[in-house]
């Protein structure tokens, strides 16, 4: 990594800095603590040097302003449910946690609008604003325990975002600290705004490298009056791939449009009773919402569109418990890959949608080449797959193979006119691939 | 102002300093000529002192660049429609005129995008997108002769943001000339991408101050198979404000939701036939769209939702001649402003929805205070209001009447929890009034 080692300033010295800023039983230095916020889902750990518990903007800005002073890294983090390393800290930095600033503080159902801390779970928000007929519309596979705070520094979705957009499309406005420690607030009140830049949509998606996210002004939206869930079963990879592109191209535009290629049926055929099929080579999930009474009509242009030679089954999963099920065992496979090989490497790609078959084609090609099993699931509405790569890093060939296999996975992406991250981030993971797609005139310029 | 004078450059120095870069008939330096590019929709005027007709992106850089050397200041401009003066040049400073970069550059429907170069018109997007099916969701009432750079610029909406958001919803990618003349690509071709900052949104809206955008990459959205256009009259703003809070409080999202009050629907009774009613105190334009076999069910909801004890008369125009008189009357109001009053202050203030009915309420005491003629319209559902101070500058009370009303009508925007400007920008006209809605450190960290 090439980010230049901080000066490492002692534990005691950090606390001594921050006493009197920030009440004692706020400040954990003990390592046993320390260690526990260290890691985050990618699996990679560090020791920082102290932990803040944040209550408040007011812990935020003393701990963001001391560390400035002192020349220590700062890391946020909400609930570490991110697979990039984004709340990995930096050895001997400072982690501020938020998980403690998790009140939603206001849902305001005529204005369609929440005002929430960064450290609420999404599913706080969902369960607030759903008491007023409201749903916020982003929500990540771990939304019952990430934060919003998360959410939004990683501009993470999940698989609504087909239709209802990402937290850019769904966040009016931020109030924030900024690396000076200054307070600042970001966009309106309202859904339309244009004074001054859009600093709200820079600081989304922007990983916590430019200020902490303390709380946000959410844009709600109404929730259907019905939901309907179709499961379409296709021969191969490539079929259902194809739907996907025809499914975009007509104007019901689905709810959810997920993807689950053969292997990774096979991972969760036992998870959740969904009562997958044995021989499927990959599968859609295809959600419909809107009102009652035009439910059946959007189920029939959805159906209409996932058809062609190689769909094997297609049919509506009608009752609570089949839906549930369905979309347990989807939400099961990121567990389940961790315990079929001793690594997977995750990547989170977008392709525009109209070449996902070439891209699945194109990932198949790349298992075969280095002998490696690749495992692809995820919101194809949006193109966005989600790549494991699966290997034993024991076997000198197979840690070869994932390696170069992931180099083409990142060269088939852009070459389809992709993008490397689609929601994880770029975290520490993918730093060195950052220059692949983005040209230096823009990398300089976000630099500055 | 306070912007700080440039040293001129006479334009003999000017056009030195470019021929060579751009082609001398791309040069404009006649008087004449310089005049035509010197003024917008906003009534201010200036002489330039050189006018570029670029034809790519090299006459951008080339331009930006040697005037970042001289320390000429830049302006760019579509096709002058801005009523906030954002395309009046500084006093003998450089306009880069991009009408002659108007191609749409590709459709591909596939994936629901276009990319166009920035001077096309909206129009001329919306037609080529049409072609396949598809449109762009952003209309401001100039589209016609608007270019989708100023609509990206200014972040310019129009009425079917209710439904469809603003252009910082429906652009994926930018391509872009830095203030150093370097040329720049911003986002992906993808509905998802988290890599990097989200520069897209940062240019858009930023009237020009940070980048130079001649290209976008634009989403696009399925045309729908049926709108329906509903027209309610009621017999005060009040009414019609509190039906437009409970509009956007029922979960049926109108495609458009448009508010004129009583003063607005007089000044355009006679023009485009829309039989307008002579004793109304309000009118909502409400429109819902989807597939022809739900348009009813939409209608209906809408319709129950209009409903108070002040509405006299609510029908669903249907022929597409009816329909069409009735925009055009919305689209007269404007220039018709012109002609009442020999001084209009135009504001494009937004407050939450919710608190619409407020607004009238204020607006209606501040005319009276003053004794001035005030006349609203606009975007209700985005509590987007058009807020238009009519008077005669010559009569010495109602000059100063419209500066303390136009200070009023600020002031109850913040107090309501509103913003100064939805859709027209900041430009020069309301320069001075930024500091009362956006804090000192947020504004800091914009200059920076």
């Amino acid at each position: 990594m090439s980010r230049p080692a901080a000066p490492p300033v002692p534990t005691a010295d950090l606390l001594d800095a921050l006493t009197g800023a920030i009440p004692r039983d706020r400040l954990l230095d003990e390592p046993s603590e320390r260690w526990a916020y260290g890691y985050d889902n990618s699996g990679r750990q560090t020791l920082p040097g102290l932990v803040v518990m944040a209550a408040g903007v007011d812990d935020v800005a003393a701990a963001v302003t001391t560390c400035a002073r002192l020349g220590v890294p700062v890391t946020v983090r909400g609930r570490g449910t991110g697979t990039a390393g984004g709340a990995v800290p930096e050895d001997g930095g400072l982690v501020i946690s938020l998980e403690g600033m998790n009140r939603v503080l206001s849902v305001d159902p005529d204005n369609r609008v929440a005002v929430v801390e960064a450290g609420a779970t999404n599913a706080d928000v969902q369960r607030a604003a759903g008491e007023h007929g409201f749903f916020w519309p982003p929500d990540p596979t771990s939304a019952e325990y990430c934060t919003v705070g998360g959410n939004l520094a990683c501009n993470s979705a999940g698989p609504r975002a087909v239709k209802y957009g990402t937290p850019r499309e769904n966040t009016l406005g931020l109030r924030a600290v900024t690396g000076t420690g200054a307070v600042i607030r970001t966009g309106c009140y309202t859904t339309k705004g244009v004074v001054g830049y859009d600093l709200t949509r820079l600081l989304i998606g922007s990983e916590g490298t430019l200020a902490v996210i303390v709380e946000a002004t959410l844009k709600l939206t109404p929730m259907p009056e019905s939901v309907a869930t179709l499961r379409a079963v296709y021969a191969d990879m490539d079929s259902a791939a194809r739907a996907v592109s025809r499914l975009m191209a007509q104007p019901e535009v689905p709810r959810t449009l997920e993807f689950m290629d053969g292997q990774a049926i096979e991972l969760v055929r036992d998870y959740g009773d969904a009562d997958l099929p044995a021989d499927a080579g990959a599968m859609l999930i295809i959600e419909a919402d809107g009102p009652a009474a035009r439910i059946d009509g959007a189920v029939e242009a959805l159906e209409k569109a996932a058809r062609n030679e190689g769909l094997r089954d297609i049919r509506a999963a009608v009752d609570p418990g089949e839906i549930r099920a369905l979309w347990a065992s989807r939400k099961a496979l990121s567990p389940a890959l961790r315990k079929v090989a001793p690594r997977k490497i995750n990547e989170d790609v977008v392709v525009p949608v109209s070449r996902m078959a070439d891209l699945v084609a194109r990932l198949r090609d790349i298992a075969d080449r280095w002998g490696i099993r690749i495992v692809s699931f995820g919101h194809a509405g949006n193109g966005n797959l989600h790549v494991n790569l699966l290997g034993d890093p024991a076997d000198e060939r197979q840690a070869r193979g994932m390696e170069r296999g992931l180099a083409d996975v990142f060269d088939a992406v852009l070459d389809l006119g992709g993008t490397l991250s689609g929601e994880h981030g770029i975290g520490w993971e993918k730093r060195n691939y950052v220059g692949l797609e983005i040209e230096p005139a823009s990398l300089a310029l976000m630099r500055g």
